[in-house]
């Protein structure tokens, strides 16, 4: 787990002075204080403006420094042009932290960023520590400390168990108002702004420990530091003693986003490759948008976590539950079979016509009774592990009796009930009760059972075997003699022959190989090998072999040897008169029987070294079929990589195929792990293809390249 | 367009009797006539009630026989046992339609499927137009009828351009709940209960024509017809005059739910792929939820259509305005390029730090004047298609003011102006203002981009070219020899020298072939043909001839054939000893170069042949990219059949290769959709594979099979 220093001091201050405090309406400056006084901040609040007398019926203070008491942290208001005299006196006066709403920093360009980088020298010399700047604020709702220090309208949020940490203030004020209005309350709010000191990173891990927040919210336009986030990620969403989970939108997907993203936050963004790998790794639920973002904050705020993937559905009304039932088989939940001893219970309690196979249909005349009778059965039976509840509000219906039902069925229960009331006017008052009751509710029933879904993948991802980063005995003494060879060349190609030597001192499977300067070197290598063999150009020129006939496959003797070298020779030269010519490489000619995956490393400017991995050919490449993962990996990672394509059933032994030896291609992902974390030169590189053969035969790398830099 | 007798009389009667008014409240009997008298309606209403003097104030009538006026409709709530008797009643008193809400009927088995079926009997010799039994009702919101013959709870919707029908009654009720809070009117509502006589496709005709409507929602578990939903639904989603949008739900997608629909509706539902079929064929857009629907049914219905998919985004903050290009982008939309001339106008009336780039971000302190400056500029700059609004409310922000900007400026636009005020407590009143406006409006910028997505596709549907069957010289008489053939032999499989007659009589590109019954007649034949040629074992008892050794490639020479021979015949016996040997099939071995496409055919219990087109090969067996239509196709329709897989871009020429011949799978799919059409008796088809050469060069069919049924 990464260190940091402590955070606390940003939630929990005993003393807080906001330095632009104002009088007039509508301003920031007025907003600050009167949010911090309306939401009951417990500690002393202190208001700075060099011209006011008081504020909101509160003194004033000319000066920081002219404050009487101890300030533990400050809001900052004032103009960017003076937040550096103002951090200054804050060192002097002792000042812990800093929230600082100024904008006008690094977002603006170059001359903010000077301007940043002299406030974070200042914070740095007193070990202030700093939120934003260009930000909205923070909120605590612990009744310890209620501080809401933001000029988000519309006052305190409600408190809830939910923490939400956002990169724009904007959303996070429009998120806040959106809450409020679906009785959803918070923990701690976060607007993180320009991320000049404190990052996502330390809010989580200080979030991690919190008391208060059990379901954390995040929405970011670039992640800070990638590893981190991985490390601190995988500790909150697995942690043995109360795992949370984490639930992210990162905007910026496509590239016309990303550009949106640029000019909003004057940072570039990762590619989302990147960042698809960063949350799989890190367990961390990815969303495209809020609406599914509140779906399952919904859930894992307000319900149990389900033991397993088996859902039982009840409902009043055919569609819905047939509706519902397609949800939850596309999202990968199952339909639990109702026993006959449960339906022989409920057969006498239900009108003949009702259905008691899942989807459980209790029928439109049913009344709140019905529901009781059906969901208690399916509460209390061991082979549900979670229940959706759909009522569609009919002549008879009793919404409200039917909330309360399944209020007291769930509100304690070992398994989640959620529900969806299909309405908005008849259902209005039952779905204010299911709500205010801290029962997870859904508009239409795809919102349960996609966030069921994610539950169930959850608790998955909590129950997977831990594996460690694997360390394997290599010499990297000798892999670093070939780069730096090259680098010494001033070469950022490694054609073949290097990219071999590089492979071979990291212990990958390399199929037999020689580089031959000459024509009769590569007969008797060829000999010495064994027919038939491959041969290939070897140059540090010539990046595509095939296409200047520098490729000879299955030369079956001496003979052919000698005339494959003559035509080849002749051919290069005609086509590439340039290129510097090492000889060529002689390689055995492999059986057959194997299936070709590809394995390559792009080393992302800022998240580091990003693995690929996918099968070969065409169609691959059509359906863009691959996977990607940070380095390191870790040995469950190698597998999920290999898993995760969605090929990957060619490889467990397609139509009465013989399996492949997954098992190697792991070990070999593991290997291009170490070697790329190892050496940081090696910019990009590719194994392509990795042969590999059927269990137990192992795998060989037939082919590869990489390049590096030269500084 | 396919005839039907006409429905208006269960839309708008002039007089409607309700058999089986009840006294008692909370019943049926009692909500219909409530519906009906407090939804205004214009009509003469009858109560009929053996027993009561009076219902809500209404003379009661002791039967229908005993009213002295004419009944043009009857609304029938009476037990199932005794509807056959008011049916015959209604017949001798000239009634024209008549609303049957009884259950009991087919839905409960085959008793009930009797009761329908002499209901159903009576219907026809009186030609009364039913609708039912088992419904909702039917709701007419026209001012002239105001008709609510239904018991929907929460009386008469609000009036508006969308028409709702609805297989399933409870999810209509609870859907005219849902909208009446979301301010969405509907000109029409119909719950078809069990479609005994009219279906979803009489009622989209009648819509077709009806004024009031603009959109049409429908909700199904299964269609009557899928043929004839497919000529209705392509007339008016492209009728030239007033094309109308249909958006569909189809539930039961997954085997679990159809199984759940089954057991509701007592009807089999077809595969989901004859649904995606029928839906791509007849312009309707499927959606997978209530969310979805409800979100394109707002932007049809209450914005004008786009004329290209140019989108210009203007918000308050910046990253709803990064998530709403990432959602225009990912669903096809483009964001459109504000000029230098616009931004050069724009420049002096925003702040220095907006931005002028789309998304324009008019900045967080924006009042409703920077909205309308910005808006005004896209709104009428022709690079733009179609605006999203998007607005956080902050301190300063006038979230009313800005509604009604976008209301002046949208509300009377040639293109669509859709908005998303992020938020629930500070924008109600705005979004009040919106909706209440014919503002769509939604909750997060994702609806209005996946909205807008829907109109720009919808449009380009209606521009597409239209094309006709093509109708080719064939020779269906020996086609159906060869069927009748082996029908009189009793035997089902058509082996490939049977299917190659087949495919010829039909004009279909077959590869020289001959079946030969001896050694001899093999051997001339190849020598004929030209060597190299390839013999396959010709059996009605061998279907899979590669498992048994059946097919020899690439034989060079006679003696090669004879030699195959031998070895063939000796191995075939070996492993199906009992297999009748008709010889030998040897064909022409064709040239490299060509792609293997799979074409097949499955001929569905209810809608008839579905057609099949994919790529060959394992991969794309693992990525299930094949694509179905319903036969017969039209020339487009093939077009778009080969165009819709994922790797069509291999057909077109990938990395550098030639691009295959399209036009010739074009012209075999139509071949193949006229001989399904022709010939009732093929169940099965398939050709595979299809040899596909560059462009210009044919196709050739190398392998096939048909099954047929018995009777």
């Amino acid at each position: 787990m990464p260190c940091y220093r402590p955070i606390e001091c940003l939630f929990n201050p005993k003393s807080i002075a906001v330095i632009g405090a104002s009088t007039r309406e509508h301003t920031v400056g007025r907003d600050i204080p009167e949010n911090l006084i309306n939401g009951g901040y417990t500690g002393k609040l202190y208001l700075v403006n060099p011209k006011a007398e008081s504020i909101l019926g509160q003194p004033c203070y000319k000066t920081l420094s002219a404050i009487p008491g101890e300030v533990d942290m400050i809001v900052v208001i004032v103009n960017s042009a003076i937040v550096a005299k103002v951090m200054e006196e804050a060192g002097q006066k002792g000042v812990k932290s800093a929230i600082i709403i100024t904008a006008g920093f690094k977002e603006v360009g170059a001359e903010g960023k000077a301007l940043q980088d002299e406030v974070m020298a200042i914070a740095e010399k007193y070990d202030i520590r700093i939120m934003g700047p260009n930000c909205l604020g923070v909120i605590n709702t612990d009744k310890a400390h209620m501080m809401n220090a933001s000029f988000a309208p519309g006052g305190m949020p409600e408190k809830g168990n939910i923490a939400f940490i956002s990169q724009s203030g904007a959303l996070g004020a429009a998120i806040l108002d959106y809450a409020k209005g679906q009785n959803i309350g918070f923990s701690k709010f976060v607007s993180m702004g320009n991320k000049a000191d404190v990052t996502e990173n330390e809010i989580l891990m200080y979030l991690q420990d919190d008391p208060e927040t059990d379901v954390i919210l995040l929405y970011v336009e670039q992640l800070s530091d990638g590893q981190k986030f991985i490390d601190i990620c995988r500790e909150i969403t697995s942690d043995p003693k109360k795992s949370k989970p984490i639930i992210a939108i990162k905007s910026g997907r496509t590239a016309q986003g990303a550009k949106a993203a640029s000019s909003h936050t004057g940072s570039l963004a990762g590619s989302d490759e990147v960042y698809n790998a960063i949350f799989a790794q890190s367990g961390v639920i990815r969303v495209d948008n809020m609406d599914e973002m509140f779906d399952y904050a919904l859930a894992f705020s307000r319900a149990p976590l389900p033991k397993g993937n088996r859902v039982a559905i009840v409902t009043n009304a055919g569609g819905p539950g047939i509706m519902a039932t397609d949800a939850c088989i596309v999202s990968g939940l199952q339909l639990a079979t109702i026993s006959d001893e449960i339906k022989n219970d409920l057969r006498p309690k239900l009108p003949p016509t009702a259905s008691l196979a899942n989807p459980i249909d209790v029928i439109g005349d049913a009344l709140a009774d019905r529901y009781e009778v059906a969901l208690k059965a399916v509460m209390n039976d061991d082979n549900v592990d979670g229940v959706i509840c759909i009522l569609t509000p009919q002549s008879t219906t009793q919404e409200l009796e039917t909330a309360k039902v399944i209020v007291d069925l769930g509100r304690n229960a070992k398994k989640p009930l959620l529900s969806s009331f299909i309405g908005m006017v008849k259902t209005a008052e039952a779905v204010r009760y299911l709500e205010s009751h801290g029962m997870a509710h859904y508009r239409f029933p795809e919102g349960a059972s996609r966030s069921l879904t994610k539950m169930v993948d959850f608790v998955k991802w909590g129950e997977r075997p831990r594996t460690e980063f694997k360390k394997f005995q290599v010499d990297k003494k000798a892999a670093m003699e070939v780069i730096m060879k090259a680098k010494a060349e001033g070469r950022t190609y490694l054609p073949e022959v290097e990219a071999f030597e590089v492979f071979k001192a990291y212990g990958f499977p390399v199929i037999k190989y020689s580089l031959c300067p000459d024509r009769e070197t590569a007969i008797s290598v060829a000999d010495r090998i064994g027919f038939p063999v491959v041969m290939k150009i070897a140059s540090p020129d010539i990046v595509h072999k095939v296409d200047v006939g520098g490729v000879k496959l299955n030369l079956q003797n001496k003979e052919d040897v000698g005339q494959a070298w003559d035509v080849m020779m002749e051919k290069v030269k005609e086509v590439q008169p340039d290129a510097k010519i090492w000889g060529v490489n002689i390689q055995e000619m492999l059986p057959k029987g194997g299936k070709e995956v590809i394995l390559g490393v792009n080393r992302d400017a800022q998240f580091g070294p990003l693995m690929m991995f996918g099968l070969g050919g065409t169609y691959v490449e059509v359906f863009k079929d691959v996977t990607f993962r940070l380095a390191p990996i870790r040995e469950l990672g190698a597998k999920r990589m290999i898993e995760s394509i969605k090929s990957y059933k060619l490889l467990r032994g397609y139509r009465g195929e013989p399996a492949s030896d997954v098992e190697s291609i792991s070990d070999t992902l593991l290997r291009l792990s170490q070697l790329v974390t190892d050496i940081e030169e090696i910019a990009e590189l590719d194994i392509n293809p990795l042969i590999v053969y059927p269990e137990g035969k192992g795998c060989r790398v037939a082919d590869g390249r990489i390049l590096i830099k030269l500084k």
